[in-house]
Parts: C-alpha cells; sequence; structure tokens
C-alpha cells in the first residue's frame, strides 16, 4: 500500500487483513518484529561485521525515530491501492507509543507501508475515501521503500476536476508534466481505472474473436518496403541496409488470408510518422486489427467487426462500471450510447444529412474532421447512438487497394466506424485479384514494383476478403469520454514526445 | 476450400453440408446457377452493355469449358481446409455432365473452390486424407479464385518429412524456399498446425495471468535512449532526431510496477540487432513478458512464472492434441514433460551437475549454449522433466539492474527458464532503490546521464518486484520439438531476412 496523505485499503485488503489476520500476520509480526530489533541493532553498531550484506543500508525497514519530542496522541493517514483508498488511524494505547505515532506522521507521502490492522465501523462516512464505511486501526507500520520528500506533482491535484481547480483556484495538473511524471501521474484513481478498462478492451476484442473462430497471427513490424509509397513511414537502420517500420499489418493480415487462416486478428503497435499534433494522433499507437475471408458481401465483414465492438461496450458496461464512475468522478461524460443491431449508413446519406445541416461538399469528397464530429451529432440525434458504421466511401478517397463497388464505380466496398462522432476504424473489403490489384494500383501511380510482392501473395488463389484496423488508444478515449488520446496511452509518442 | 490435388473438406464442412445441405444451399444453389448463367451469356457476348460494371472479367466463377474433348466418366479431387482436407468425387450422372468432370479435372492446384456435395461414407479408409471415412460426391462446383499453374513449391513435399524425403529420393522443400514463399508454405497441415498452436499459447498466458490478478499493459517500442548502453539497439530516424527500438519492455513494466500495477504482462514485438545467424535468434520476436511486486521473496515471483508455464503446457496437452499429432507427422518428437511443481536449480547444483559430466568450467563463469543442452540432458535424465528453473546465477554475468544476493554478493537474484534444454526465459528480482541502483550501474561503468529517467523512477516508492520474459517462439519451437526458431515465426527476420 502507498500513504497517500497525512489525516486515514482496498476491499481486498480488508478481506485479507481479517481473514489472514490470526495465523499469517502473527508470523509475518514475529519476522518482521525481529527485522526491526536487528535494524536498530545494526543503526547502533554502525557496522554489524558478522552479517557480511553489503546491500544492509538500502533494504529493509527504516529504524524507528527515537527522539522524545512531544506530539499528538493519533494521527491520521490514507493509504492507497490502485483505485482504492482507506483512512488509518495510529493512536497511542496498548499497540501503539507516542514514537510511533510521530514515526507515522512522518512517512512522506507515496512511501509504500506495510500496515497491520484492526478493519473497524467507522459512524460517519468518510467521504474523501474510496472505502467510506470503515477504518483501519493501525497495530504495526512498516515503511517498505521511501518516497522523496519532494513530490513533483500531488496526487489530489492530478485527479481534481478542471472545472473544479479553476472555480476555486486550487491546483490542477497540466499534461505534460503529468505525462514527464508518468510513473506518479499513473497512480491517480483516474488512470488506474483507464488502463485497466483498457486492459479489458483488449481482452474483449480477442475472446469475442476466439469464440467466433478466428485465429490471433503476430506480424513482423521491420518491413522491407513501404507498401504506400513510403510517406509518413518510419525508417530503421537494418545492419548494412535500411528498412521501415510497418503503418499497419494490413498486408500480413491478408497473407494470412490468402494462407488460408480464413479469419485472423492481431494486437499489437503500428507506427505512424505523420507530423500531427492534435490531440487524436499518435506516432505510435496499438491497433486491433482483423481480417477475414467471407462467403458472399463484404458486410459479413461489417457484421463480424460491429457485433466484436458491441460486445466490447457491453462488456465494459457490464464488469467496468467501478473504472467507468472513478473517470467520470474527474471527467464527467454521458454514458455510451449503442444500437443492436449497429446502424450502418451509407455515405450518400451522410452527406445528405451534413447538407441538410447546411455544409456544403461535394458527393465524392471525403470527410473533414469537424464534418466527422458534427456528422456525430447529427445521428446522434436522430438515432441516439455513439457508434455507427459509414459505408460505400468514394472510391477516390480511399487506398488502392479498396474493392471498387460493382454496381457504382464512383464509390467502394469499405467503411468507416465511428464513436462519438470520431473514426476508431478504417476498412473495406479489399481486392484479391492480382490483376485487378494491378490496374488499381496504376491509376494510383504506385511504384509495382515496390509492390510486387504484395500482389503476387494473391496469384496462387486468395479467397475475397476483409477487414480493419481499430486504434486501442481512440476506443478507449471516446469510450469514456475523454479528450486526449494521450490520456490513453500509457507512455504516448508523438512528433514531439519520445520519453519516457 | 482449397483444391489440394486430383484424385480426391472438414469435419465443420461435412456438418454445414449436412445440417444447411436442404435450406441454405438450394437457396445458393438457385443463386449460383443464375450467376453461371449470366457469367456464360457474358462470356459469349463479350461485353455486356447494359451491364455497367467495369471488374466483371476479374471476379465471379470461370466459364465452363465447352469442348466435347473425351474423357474419363469420373475424377478424384482432395479438397483442403485449414488442418483438414476430404477426397471429393465427381462423376457422370444425374447432376454432373462428362463437361463438368472434365472442367473439374482441369482446375489448377491451390484454386479455392466453392463444392456443393453428399457426403458419404467410405468402404475403404482414405490413407491420404484427414477424413478418412468419408468422401464428397460433387453435385455442384465453382471456382472462386484461380491459382496460377505453376506453384512455387508443392505443398506435398512441403509437408514431407526429412527422412522420408532422403530415403525415397522425394522433394523436400528447404527453408529458404518455404520462407520466400511463405503464403503457400503457411497452408501447409504442418504450418497451420504450428500456428494455431501459437495463438494457443498466448490466449493461455494471457487467461492465466488475467485470472491471478495480472493487468495487460502496452508499451511503447520507440525509446529515446537505449537502456543498457546502446549495443544491439536498432536506430530509427524520428523527425529530426533519432531513436531506438526497444530491446524489451523491462523499463516499462517496472515503471508500472512503481505506478502500483502490482501485477503486469504484455505481449508484443521486441528488437535485437545482433547479428546472430543462429537456429533460435531473431532480429524481431514476440515477447511475453510479466512484472509483478513481491511481499518477501522473489520466488513469488518464480512461482507466478513457472505456474503459468505449467498453465500453458497443460492447456496445450489438454486442447491441441489435434495440432501437437499433426505436426509430429512431419517433425516427430516426444512428449513434453514437465513436473508440479517445478523443478528449481541452483547456479552451483548445475555448475556441479556439468562438471561432474567433465565439463571444467569457474563457479561464476556463464552457461555456454552446448552447456546449456548438455545440461537440459542431465536434468532430463535425473528428474525426467523438459522444463525447470536455473536459479541464482552469478551476479557478474547478469545486467546492472539485477538484485545481489544477499546472502553471498557472487551470486545474485536471478534466474533463466529451460525448455528442452534451450533458454526460454531470462529474469530477475530488480534493485528497486535508487542508490543501490546507482552504485550497481557505476560498477558496470554505464553512463548515469543515459539512465537518469530509470532510475527517478524508483525515488518516490517503488515496491520489492521481479519479472521476466519469454520468447514466443522459442517456447512454440521447443514445446513441439522443432528445430528453428523460424518455423515457429510467421515472417521471421533474422540479419538477412527482411521479406516477406
Amino acid at each position: 500500500m502507498t500513504k497517500e496523505e497525512v489525516q486515514g485499503a482496498t476491499e481486498e485488503e480488508q478481506q485479507a487483513q481479517s481473514k489472514k489476520a490470526l495465523k499469517k500476520q502473527q508470523k509475518e509480526a514475529e519476522k518482521a518484529a525481529k527485522k526491526a530489533e536487528k535494524q536498530a541493532k545494526m543503526a547502533s553498531e554502525q557496522q554489524s561485521a558478522e552479517e557480511d550484506d553489503f546491500a544492509k543500508d538500502r533494504y529493509g525497514v527504516s529504524a524507528m525515530v527515537q527522539s522524545q519530542q512531544k506530539l499528538g496522541k493519533q494521527c491520521f493517514l490514507v493509504l492507497r491501492q490502485q483505485q482504492f483508498n482507506v483512512q488509518a488511524l495510529v493512536a497511542v494505547g496498548d499497540r501503539a507509543s507516542k514514537q510511533m505515532v510521530k514515526f507515522a506522521a512522518n512517512i512522506t507521502k507515496e512511501s509504500i507501508v506495510d500496515v497491520e490492522a484492526i478493519v473497524r465501523k467507522v459512524e460517519q462516512k468518510i467521504e474523501s475515501c474510496s472505502q467510506q464505511d470503515v477504518e483501519l486501526h493501525v497495530e504495526r507500520i512498516f515503511v517498505i521503500s521511501q518516497a522523496e520528500p519532494r513530490l513533483p506533482l500531488q496526487l489530489e491535484d492530478a485527479v481534481r476536476p478542471d472545472g473544479e481547480g479553476e472555480e476555486e483556484g486550487r491546483a490542477t495538473v497540466n499534461q505534460d508534466t503529468r505525462l514527464d511524471n508518468r510513473v506518479i501521474d499513473l497512480r491517480t484513481t483516474t488512470s488506474q481505472a483507464v488502463f485497466r478498462l483498457q486492459s479489458g478492451v483488449c481482452q474483449l476484442f480477442r475472446d469475442t474473436l476466439t469464440k467466433k473462430g478466428f485465429v490471433e497471427i503476430q506480424t513482423p513490424k521491420i518491413i522491407s518496403a513501404a507498401s504506400e509509397g513510403g510517406a509518413n513511414v518510419f525508417t530503421v537502420s537494418y545492419f548494412k541496409t535500411s528498412a521501415f517500420l510497418a503503418q499497419s499489418p494490413q498486408l500480413y493480415k491478408q497473407m494470412c488470408i490468402c494462407a488460408d487462416f480464413d479469419k485472423v486478428f492481431c494486437v499489437g503497435p503500428v507506427f505512424r510518422a505523420e507530423d500531427s499534433n492534435t490531440h487524436r494522433h499518435l506516432t505510435e499507437f496499438v491497433g486491433l486489427d482483423i481480417e477475414m475471408a467471407f462467403n458472399y458481401h463484404y458486410h459479413e465483414v461489417i457484421d463480424s467487426i460491429t457485433d466484436t465492438m458491441v460486445q466490447i461496450f457491453k462488456g465494459l458496461r457490464d464488469n467496468f462500471q467501478t473504472e467507468i464512475q472513478t473517470v467520470n468522478k474527474q471527467f464527467p461524460s454521458e454514458p455510451f450510447k449503442f444500437l443492436e443491431p449497429t446502424l450502418r449508413l451509407e455515405y450518400t446519406e451522410a452527406v445528405a444529412m451534413l447538407r441538410e445541416a447546411g455544409v456544403e461538399m461535394g458527393d465524392e469528397d471525403d470527410l473533414s474532421t469537424p464534418n466527422e464530429k458534427l456528422l456525430g451529432r447529427l445521428v446522434k440525434e436522430k438515432y441516439d447512438t455513439d457508434f455507427y458504421v459509414l459505408d460505400k466511401y468514394p472510391l477516390a478517397v480511399r487506398p488502392f487497394y479498396t474493392m471498387p463497388d460493382p454496381s457504382n464505380p464512383k464509390y467502394s466496398n469499405s467503411y468507416d466506424m465511428f464513436m462519438r462522432g470520431e473514426e476508431i476504424l478504417s476498412g473495406a473489403q479489399r481486392v484479391h485479384d492480382a490483376q485487378l490489384l494491378t490496374e488499381r494500383a496504376i491509376h494510383h501511380q504506385i511504384d509495382l514494383e515496390k509492390i510486387k510482392a504484395y500482389i503476387d501473395s494473391f496469384r496462387y488463389g486468395a479467397p475475397p476478403h476483409g477487414g480493419g484496423g481499430i486504434g486501442l488508444e481512440r476506443v478507449c478515449m471516446l469510450y469514456l469520454g475523454l479528450h486526449n488520446v494521450r490520456q490513453t496511452s500509457m507512455f504516448p509518442r508523438d512528433p514531439k514526445r519520445l520519453t519516457p
């Protein structure tokens, strides 16, 4: 447990405390007592020659403060473990001396302590703690790791809602300070909740797909050629030559489909050397990628992906309410809404809705970010959902490997998916015919020599297939109604940030 | 399904065939018949002006061969889907014409076909197929994707056991040919089994740890500084500066422990710019990484990791017998043996065993690869296990952040784990005290400026912790008794290979 402040442990701890209390802790207590005794002895002797341990001054409990300074008869501490905290009381009595109270009061914030205590119900709710109905009456307390007295940021500032900080003139912590001191910022209840939920998204994604018969694959990140002509790609020195970092696992997913894996997914980093300094761009993020063969229509792919997303949303709603509410305390947002089955709109319908709202745009123009957001609001008003699919994008705005729409050559069998008006997935039916792929590449003026291996993958039997890639950090950000993707990346990378 | 050869579908297919036969397939059949009719019409008209589909010559079924050449009354095909294959018969009768038999016989190998057929029991087992008791009597057959007639390698050669090839003078396929044509090589029953089992290893790893309360984390792969001085690290151009590819997620795992995540794991690529051209080195591989805080002794960490490995071994044994036996057909090996609890030997015991076997080595010398293998054989003889832990490595052969053994400064709280005599994991208790860490870094002559951020992570409260990293490809290779890590990497990267 981490000492949070001087003035009051989790459900788990409480259970652990009461269950183990008699057996294990007596043993521990004896051990600890012996250790403390030894430590005190060593401190007084300066050097214990009989103990050949060069590291003895660097671990174990701190020696107790022995001075006789007068102090109060009790002190309160707040002990924190992950998302939870609890008030603890050290009071002079049978089990604690004045010196012990003083020692406890002097433990630096964020130090890690082992505590043995009795859990007692309290009369009045402790509003400042997550465990409001109990407090710990401390009988033993040992410092396991002492924090330096001066912290780069205060945790209570780091969890304060922005509005509250401004109104009451209290400090909040800006994003760069947070990210520069991420080890401490990640200790906030908000960060703990965000990244536990993120772990849940990955698990729900994989479990859903595994149940659907998908196979997990591992694709290489160092690649020999940039498949789409080399823009926005990081270069790596590779022995005597150079290579690139994969912008997506797409080629490899497709090769797996051509290799008869039928349905595959992968979870891994993707790299974009794009000099975009926005709230939603990272140079390295985690891709949740899907690719599958289908029988008759690429809508089979859309249905698989949307159902996977719906399973994720349901799993989060049903199993991560603690985390969602913890985040909402600092960053309030509306609960995330979704429909079953998922709403699917065609691009032409979206353009019509936008025009009706006063936007001027051509049939084959791509959606700008503000227009995507506006469309999200219009869709929410009309259909009451925060999640939908936009299908049949204009062929001109999609990559060369996108299958054209057989009934209208201006459009394509491609789609984006949106959460709260922001894109989280881009996908399509891929061209699985080498000849058509060659023609499409020529049309896009792509050097055929550079994509020969890609095209050749489709020469030895390739089933019709499609897929898409989901940005993990965006899904978490938008599900939680946060406003910056750096909040949902543990150690974000952008054009200006490479550390920690 | 893929057509494998001319002369003879999976359990799933059979079930599907019989279940859907009446309803769905009638519909499909009608659809397909209409499609085929249309196609034939289009082929004769050359250009159907009323259909505005520029891609019409590139998808759909091939037009039937219409010539009247004489042919046999039946032909056998082998149809393959993933790990399974089945014999199919096209015979002249009510449902098939002579032309149709000829068409079927002329379908190029590895083409993808849709087949409608009756499943019939056969009198005599079909030894050459995985589905030995049935064959398919084909009523409709459509080519979905036609393979080029000349294949870069033959699948029957690619699954032939090495010995058999040599003895009978039949072709086998060498590794570079396989890897150069990986899309086809991955279609072999052996490859399908290997990578389905690999998917299982990842799933078992995560599920076991999730049950133990571990949180999955995502760590950055682009990093600003090479933590151990910059050897064997790939350099990346990063906008106007340069960066490195992470050799392991260790620093980030440790930061998460310091950030109070208690127990974390991650699965992701790790990069080693090591010019090692051996059977077990890759420049990019998948790390299964664990890090956890502990209470009293780093053996808590060892126990968590070994139990995770045991759960993986059990899961593979219980749920992946088909895959294991498929691989064994081509690459025979002894079943993998393990003990519960896992055998843990101390380094000094290992040195004693090796010396007894005639090896000359000093107490603090590291183990060479041949000595590791020899030790594996000695341990197998003595303890009958293919999996064990070697604990308490000499401090001198371990990285600077390794916690020294408190009772003997020549040794350390560190360990490796071995499968069939080869290392699959390296791990340790880490130094969690900034001062001791600084001293150890100075001892190793590491530039303190370069690791300042790392050391500072431990200044604000850091619990005792340890962990380790497992190489996914090695685990799969050694579990299956394979002899080259490239067999268990879908798209392997080594100093000489960057493609496909």
